[in-house]
């Protein structure tokens, strides 16, 4: 097809695609003549894929032309373009009160990997990023105390682990190792944006459940409530 | 404590703060003199909660300002502010290259929630979501046929639902009705961040289980590997 083609089917502009193809994002298409060149599938698809990144992702040009490089480096294996991935969706770091809270954190972390048996290395910055984040919400709720936060982490590595097995059983059902990729670097993106809105749906019932939207309701949070 | 207090307890420029003041994101200290006033753990425990909203959330400003008056207005229920939380955090909508796609993919969401019993209105913008995010995942899998995805929309619904069950039992151990906003609030924004990253640390561990990275090891996604 042709560049006026392609910008319709994947509904981003001329311009914008010129820009992508200058950058490298997209691969060149088939020159036809002095200004004019032929696009197919993989180009949509390329495209679809940047368009994910970016608006469910929330990823960066920059981010997605780096993500990319590694997805169109055929050497490396799947494992490292999923670093890779996880890299440019970093998390904006954000400031602790005490770094004390944060050993105490990253020990939990570390018993919990433990205790599930998760391989993987200990310089793995995800257990830090966790630790942060359990320190963080400590200093909301320091009436709850260690044990139960350690019950929390667990219930969180436990649903952590289903969604894990079901993501890499994806990825497994293709043998080509584009499509490997392809898979993986969409579900990782689209997958954490649909537990999300899974995870908000669940509470509304679990919610509902405990706290029954009635006007006769007790106050909420009473001992003894169903 | 005096504002040169606040600001080093909270990490807050002074100016962040004052403007922070006259936005009403921070309710006035106690006046102690014509240029001066008082503040105290109230004030330092609100700045947390924006910071936190801000970064882990990545909420603009507006949007805290919208959920802080939700969290201000005591008659409002708790499900109700978490509602204007989930309105706030609302992930960037994405365009759809189908409309079919979406009709099919919102019938499995409603199947999905039915079979597991959980209540909730069919209204719900959180369904609609969910669906768009389907959709999209499944113009990139196309191989992946449709009782493969129901699989994979049901493990994502059994973990999200595990994750639920902690997050209200968390809210449920405050008997204040502040304290249990503060504990919701806080967990929606932290817990969607701490998830994502044990989901890839579960990945690992469940991807090195399927693929070992061995030297020798035959090509990943062979057949009959264990």
């Amino acid at each position: 097809m042709r560049m006026a083609e392609l910008s319709t089917t994947s509904g981003f502009p001329v311009a914008t695609i010129k820009f992508y193809l200058r950058e490298g994002l997209l691969p060149a298409g088939v020159v036809t003549g002095r200004n004019q060149a032929d696009y197919d599938e993989e180009h949509v698809k390329r495209l679809r894929l940047i368009r994910v990144l970016q608006s469910v992702g929330g990823m960066s040009i920059a981010k997605v032309r780096e993500l990319l490089a590694a997805v169109d480096t055929p050497e490396l294996p799947l494992l490292e373009v999923l670093g890779t991935m996880q890299a440019n969706l970093e998390l904006p770091s954000h400031e602790l009160q005490g770094a004390s809270d944060l050993t105490d954190a990253r020990r939990q972390v570390d018993t919990v990997i433990e205790s599930r048996g998760w391989s993987g290395w200990a310089g793995d910055p995800n257990r830090t990023e966790a630790a942060r984040l359990i320190a963080t919400w400590s200093t909301f709720s320091p009436t709850i105390p260690s044990p139960r936060q350690n019950d929390t982490l667990n219930a969180y590595a436990e649903a952590a682990e289903i969604v894990a097995e079901r993501d890499i059983e994806l990825v497994r059902q293709h043998a080509d190792r584009d499509d490997m990729v392809d898979v993986a670097v969409v579900g990782t993106v689209v997958g954490d944006a649909l537990f999300a809105v899974l995870r908000r749906l669940a509470q509304v019932h679990v919610s509902q459940k405990h706290f029954p939207p009635d006007a006769n309701d007790p106050e909420p949070g009473q001992k003894g409530q169903p």
